[in-house]
């Protein structure tokens, strides 16, 4: 399986590390990445592999990905050009998330979906803005549109609910999905300012998007689109979900949370009231025997109330480019089957 | 696909419930239950499926499987007769576990398997001790062998693995498998003492077999050996475990745990040190920031840390037969593609 990667940045840049660490597994899966896409650090194309070692190190030398200019690696003046005419099987496309119209992601998903290739995507804007109109193609040309990496990066909560609890109808779901605005509570919640944490949260760098897009509760409100359409086929979308992010939250408020005998916690729900769903992301304070209440820092999870079997809750440590290129490598690999 | 089930006390029982209440489901994957083996209470068949809710019916009514005689279903003398003559896909075994020498399940499955038959058990007995006889048998003759049941219930745990974590190395595995010895250890917590506690868990009625397999820790060592040589592929067996259970686990263990700020539970524990996997289960004072320590009375979870992405963590609040059913239903389910 041949794939073209659109988009290196921290999650394009960790596939390519992981496609590397992992080699083993990706070559025993028959898997090789053919062609590297960025908007202003150049493309390459090779149909025979490209040495992901090799691409990092010129990249890191350089700051160019067509610094990789060697036997049969092509420097590719235009990212459509690969799109819509090179051969590849799958597209892993990991562009920046915009949360207003959900492009250029899905102008170029289409384009995959349209010449017939599986995509990929770790897109929560786009897949949240567009979900149907994507699984709608891929589904009319029948290929396989994947987005485990856009929530709970690396923790596989889409595989667990169709591999794993088959038949289960979801009731409820309650998420923390963003690990910015969890790590920023965390952190104050140790005594730093609002300020302070979130400056330590970027100091760290999970996230190279406006940091607001996480603290105002809107990439997390899109991931609990996301979650809604793909889990519980609920028609809804990010204008019909009630928002309330961390911006306000202040030091009173965490040790109100303390004094109730609770923690702060960005939550996202998901409700299915009779025939509709209510969606809504706001800080709430758990108390500690609810299972998500003991995420802290960058972790992230999920709970669902199923009809067969109560509750599962599933959660990951991490939230990082590292677990998100993870989810795409694990979509890569179940496309081995067909 | 045909289903053949043997065994039919509470687990077998909330087997054929499920299929009763997920019709929909059932009828929709072409699965149709053919027969019903038990020991004590007679067999039948019908090729062209039973009536779940009508044998329920009756063997309420009178007690036993073979008082549904009526169109097509045939009162069946011997079980044997079933498991190596007549016509069925799959067999879902749950007969009662036995840790010693694993019978009659180990007998049973062998016999489906030789006759090309997929199997889908609850047996941990069986699987914790023929791990290795079995698996190898189901590959040489090309067939299933799905043991999803047998350890975390209906928690989805194999499958998270297997699909979910695909490339994944697990490095460490830490698990509350036994959820009567948790349910015991949460009671003790709230002020009761241990023989009040496993009254009260018998009166609960989740297990059908002696508690002292519960208690005494071996229940859940034969899971962790499941585990361990499912995902870990590590050569190990019961004999090689170190297991201490809580029989006795007294008031005061409980209070120093807390006074400690922790929580006592019984954990299984697989450790991977340069060449050698080390197995145990025995009560461990875990901190509350233990992403385990909070699962309290039937809940039942692991903690599993990988290679790639960190620490992943999953849990269900419930451990019991309708659980433990659900994942014989999975499995069942996972074989509609072949």
């Amino acid at each position: 399986m041949k794939v073209l990667l659109f988009g290196c940045g921290r999650v394009g840049r960790a596939f390519c590390e992981l496609l590397g660490r992992k080699r083993d597994v990706v070559e025993s899966a028959s898997i090789s990445l053919v062609g590297v896409a960025t908007r202003s650090r150049g493309c390459v194309f090779n149909s025979h592999g490209i040495d992901v070692d090799r691409l990092l190190q010129w990249e890191a030398l350089t700051g160019r990905i067509d610094a990789l200019e060697s036997e049969g690696t092509l420097v590719i003046s235009d990212a459509n050009e690969m799109l819509e005419d090179l051969d590849y099987d799958i597209l892993v496309e990991c562009t920046p998330s915009d949360f207003e119209i959900g492009e250029p992601a899905r102008s170029i998903i289409k384009k995959a979906i349209k010449r017939g290739k599986h995509v990929v995507t770790a897109n929560t804007g786009a897949m949240s803005l567009h979900f149907d109109e994507l699984t709608r193609e891929s589904l009319e040309i029948g290929v396989k549109l994947l987005y485990e990496a856009t929530v709970l990066s690396g923790t596989p909560l889409f595989s667990l609910v169709r591999q794993g609890l088959p038949g289960c109808c979801i009731r409820r779901f309650e998420g923390i999905l963003n690990g910015t605005c969890n790590f920023v509570l965390t952190v104050m919640g140790m005594g730093s300012t609002f300020d302070e944490a979130l400056l330590e949260a970027q100091r760290r760098g999970l996230s190279e998007q406006n940091p607001w897009v996480d603290i105002d509760g809107l990439e997390a409100a899109a991931k609990t689109v996301i979650v809604a359409r793909s889990l519980m086929s609920a028609n809804v979308d990010l204008k019909q979900a009630s928002i309330k992010g961390i911006r306000n939250i202040t030091a009173q408020n965490i040790e109100e949370a303390k004094r109730r005998g609770g923690k702060l916690k960005l939550l996202s729900r998901i409700e299915a009231n009779s025939n509709e769903i209510h969606i809504s992301v706001s800080p709430e304070i758990l108390s500690l025997n609810h299972p998500l209440a003991h995420l802290e820092g960058f972790s992230i999870g999920a709970l669902l109330l199923t009809d067969v079997i109560g509750e599962i809750c599933i959660s990951g440590s991490g939230s990082g480019p590292k677990e998100t290129s993870y989810s795409l490598l694990k979509d890569v690999l179940s496309l081995r089957e067909g």
